[in-house]
């Protein structure tokens, strides 16, 4: 207002108290205008003119298309339409003026009443349960502190198997960085002769394990959960370093581990207390839950934090001993986290861990003593570890295995464009497209393919590809050589058969391994056959009578993990379902970032085995059930029933 | 009373009410005799001689050594330590004497009166759920009427291939009864191109059935289970003339098929419904199950009605196609019980059946469209079956197998041996020991081990080997030439070691296949190694200090199904259940019969995958997850916060 008349102050508003805030702040009705709605605040302001001759009002009205329009008419008509809309109560008779009147800082003094009683906080959405800390990039004090942390974690570190919580030396190897090529560590690997002593360490570790009681069990994992946010400097400067992650996909992968421990940790307390089950008088029955023996967990390089943690806590809160082979380009992170759950009170014979690469795999899944498998990684090495379990003589024993997929994102003409673009550049690039869960193939209905394509396009353009340790950085690198040259295989690929749309510019980059992000496009949903682990999103475009037949060809690929549909339209998303039995579907929204507890995680098909992690059947696959019946009336009879008064 | 002096009444009785009455009615006291505990009622009848110097008490006292004394004055301890007994109430004198004198039948009037109100009758004993009817073999009117409907039961049946409820010609084969080695019926066997059409038909019928609402497949399987017991005739006749089964294990039978429809119901109720999973407002995140596609059910032949039963009600419970296989023993219950599941109103699309022998088992289980395979039946045959599976370049599909086991029942000294002999005979003996969960090797604590097994031969001696069909035969046919051949050449080897203790001398038998029952004693448990399926019970001694020792033989055999414990320390049972881990643990009773609800079934080890049949986790396991996550706030905003009240 001081200002004028360099600066021309408009107030849009029809709200009779903001007027009149402003003419009493502005001192008169000059130098300044009002405006309102054409339709709409016509009472107010012809008074007012009639007052204040001098008093400036613009009419304005909003002039588009249907498409622009319909969102900004539902707007205004949950605006308007609430209860608690001054224009919804201004012409009510029943409504004092003092209350209309009223101003919001009266009810809205502090913090602690600007509460809805009903919203909880984060920390308490998922109560008892505590929900993981988040951190927010726009305070900058917070993002200080992260950064403090993270720059305060050793440089360089060393990883080795773990037995009995003994290191033991195995042949070294550098691990290094996908940021720059160079080395961030050192892993020592194990062998044949590390794998069996593991093996056998773990199965005498079992039977102590599995006696302890569920209450010190399920604490031990809230204690790690604990620790895991205490010491998220140290993690994520390894999730960095050896991982190539991004500051947000650090935070929300340390997120997701201390959720898995106090997930698991209540999911026990809730699910191995002894059940006493309904039958006659003279015999109780009661069902009990034990640990299997040994559990071998397996884990991928793309969450060596989060899977990593959730395979091995769920395991352990069913009371079995665990040997956990982490991925062979981050063991350093496998070693930190197994260190945490000792230090949290993990028995160091009940979890013994074994870096090294497939090899080690394969010795540990065909040793005799295992007793089940938790896997994460590819199709082809779930269908290799299977069988090499179906090939013993020995029990049949569980494979929980965590598969990919082609995972597709189905709009129709009826999505909002901004809204699609803003998930798919979520979906396809976040992470550089390396989760299980990212958007593969982009489905658009044809009639408004061309404009959602020029909008991801333009948001790709937009991207910045770099460092990750910057928090600017929206995409980086790829985990590894082998990774980038495959990549680069497939998209050169791509631009031979002319199916190349767009390729992301990149600039001076580090020496690591990046790969500029790129949009294919394709004729049909069928022609993506394998899964392309990176910042490659294909897109296909289909006819409104079409739908079925896509979701057919959806369907053909065989796997079933992530599905992602656009629509206003609740009976196409009852369509397509009817028609795709994917592990988890997101609607009008984008396809990553499963939460623990809210969105349990995982597919069928050639996408997984079930059950989902961070879902309520997922730990009860890890246990055993054992029924004890006994005959009360063996002792002289039932004596609840002399103790049963018939009242 | 009226018979004196020809019978000379005696009753023995502390009841001051009672002998008031006694003396009444013999309107004096002459030509009879009270007779009263040493030790107690002698206040009673001092006083009573005092008045009635002719009246005759005879006082008596139990002479024998601890172990047979301990249970009797455990049960005085018991009966006149309950707050009801007259002998507590006698010498209060705040009970009025009114309250001494009033009779039973003032306030046992009538049968309503009668009943405790905390405990339910048979019916209601897993209510809401439903529980099956039985039979009382001691009401003649009951037995009669159960006799007549199995009498009137066609004589000879006819069993098809099912596909879309049509029956299909195959090449047809003679059922042979083992009761008398006749022919009682004929099966059309299925071959590759029936299998594949089965599999074709159930593929299509799967997505119908999946999509119908969860009350209409529950419902259909209620019906299922009232169809089930209102044709107990037809299917009984069935189970005795291809199953060659007693009455009472038919009457069982049945009862567990009709449980299995009604309890697989109510689980589909329980858990099937989609759940709301926490999260942060603006978004909602869905829990829901799907059927997998086509579930292969093969059944064996012991069972052929309630395992067949339970493995289809729980795969189409949860939204599963069928194709089943029932043992090529029994196919003619199988297509009865079909009929009957299509006529309850599982859609014929959605149950279809193959009969035929192993190889119509291996066709179905290396078909491609397999979903899952739920499999009762041999270890061996499993783990080829697993096998299958793995080896195909498909969706690693769900192998729920139940296997056998060699079952262990542990007596120490502390057993009474009468129930340990009870639980025996009915372990080892009752279905002519062809149940997976029956005992196979009795370990005796040496102290008592003679003494327990004279009782045991004794009560083997007085078994009634022969026609089932008989009520008062114990023990009928094993199920055909090559069982039976195979259970003599076991006796026989074990003759020709001198191991063979016992065996029962059988009469003049009918042309069928009947073993008589054995009992070969053993050095170690860890000599028996197989499973013998059949009437012959192994024995072994071990001394106190062994138990673990013993424990661990146990274990070593792989298998892990039933376990039997006979003591009346309860930390003898903790103590071999810290080292044991079998799925159905028996104390103080017989090993068999689990009941559905009360007793969940199945092992682990070589005995089984799990999860156990008729308990909480089965279902689950025949179904897939489905998380749909719906961004709410991406129509305008969450709607439900306006109507949220701050209150």
């Amino acid at each position: 207002m001081a200002a004028r008349p360099r600066l021309y102050p408009q107030f849009a508003t029809h709200n009779a108290l903001t007027v009149a805030s402003v003419i009493e702040d502005a001192g008169g009705v000059e130098g300044y205008e009002f405006q309102r709605l054409h339709g709409m605040g016509e009472a107010l302001y012809q008074a007012l003119m009639v007052e204040e001759p001098q008093l400036t009002c613009r009419v304005y009205a909003p002039v588009g298309g249907h498409a622009n329009l319909l969102a900004y008419l539902v707007r205004r008509l949950l605006e308007n339409g609430a209860n608690s809309s001054f224009v919804s109560v201004a012409a009510d008779p029943m409504v004092p003026i003092a209350t209309l009147l009223r101003r919001p800082q009266s009810w809205i003094a502090e913090p602690a009443a600007a509460r809805h009683p009903h919203i909880p906080l984060p920390r308490d959405l998922f109560a008892p349960r505590r929900n993981s800390a988040g951190v927010e990039f726009g305070d900058s004090a917070a993002l200080t502190a992260l950064r403090a942390e993270i720059a305060a974690a050793p440089s360089h570190t060393k990883a080795s198997p773990l037995i009995d919580g003994s290191a033991v030396a195995g042949r070294a190897r550098r691990v290094i960085s996908p940021i720059d090529g160079k080395p961030t560590g050192v892993v020592e690997e194990g062998d044949a002769a590390i794998v069996g002593a593991a093996m056998s360490a773990a199965q005498a570790g079992f039977l102590a394990w599995e006696a302890a009681p569920l209450a010190t069990r399920a604490a031990a994992l809230e204690r790690a959960g604990d620790l895991i946010e205490q010491n998220r400097g140290r993690l994520i400067a390894l999730l960095q370093s050896e991982g190539g992650k991004t500051l947000d996909d650090c935070i929300a992968e340390v997120r997701e581990a201390a959720d898995f421990c106090r997930y698991y940790a209540a999911e026990a307390r809730r699910i191995f207390v002894p059940r006493v089950l309904p039958g006659p008088t003279g015999e109780s029955n009661e069902l009990r839950y034990r640990g299997r023996g040994v559990f071998v967990c397996i884990s991928p390089w793309n969450f060596p934090l989060a899977i990593f943690t959730g395979q091995v806590t769920a395991a352990l809160a069913a009371g079995n001993a665990v040997v956990a082979k982490p991925a062979e380009q981050t063991p350093l992170i496998a070693f930190e986290t197994v260190r945490l759950l000792h230090v949290a009170g993990v028995p160091a014979s009940a979890l013994h861990l074994v870096p090294g690469d497939g090899r080690v795999g394969a010795l540990l899944t065909t040793d005799k003593r295992v007793a089940g498998v938790a896997f994460t990684g590819s199709t082809e090495v779930a269908r290799v570890i299977n069988r090499v379990l179906a090939g013993k003589d020995a029990a049949i024993a569980p494979l929980i295995a965590e598969t990919g997929g082609i995972n597709g994102m189905i709009v129709d003409a009826t999505a909002l464009p901004e809204q699609v673009t803003d998930d798919v550049m979520i979906s396809a690039f976040r992470s550089a497209g390396q989760r299980c869960s990212a958007l593969r193939l982009l489905c658009l209905q044809d009639d408004i393919a061309e404009q959602v394509l020029t909008m991801v396009e333009g948001a790709t353009h937009e991207l910045k590809l770099g460092d990750p340790r910057d928090p600017a950085t929206h995409v980086g690198p790829v985990i590894d050589g082998e990774a980038k040259e495959r990549l680069e295989r497939w998209i050169a690929d791509m631009e031979a058969r002319g199916a190349a749309r767009f390729r992301y510019e990149a600039g001076r980059l580090p020496a690591g391994t990046y790969v500029a992000p790129a949009i294919v496009e394709l004729d049909r949903a069928r022609e993506l056959k394998e899964e392309v682990f990176g910042p490659v999103l294909h897109v296909m475009r289909w006819r409104p009578d079409e739908l079925d037949q896509l979701c057919d060809d959806i369907a053909a690929n065989g796997t079933a993990l992530t599905l992602s549909i656009h629509t206003r339209i609740d009976a196409t998303v009852a369509r397509i379902l009817a028609r795709l039995s994917h592990g988890n579907v997101y609607v009008n929204r984008n396809m990553i970032g499963a939460v623990v507890g809210s969105q349990p995680f995982g597919g069928s098909g050639l996408s997984g085995t079930g059950p989902k992690t961070g879902g309520p059947h997922y730990l009860i696959r890890f246990a055993l059930e054992q029924v004890v019946t006994v005959n009360t009336a063996a002792s002289g009879g039932d004596a609840t029933l002399l103790s049963d008064e018939e009242t």
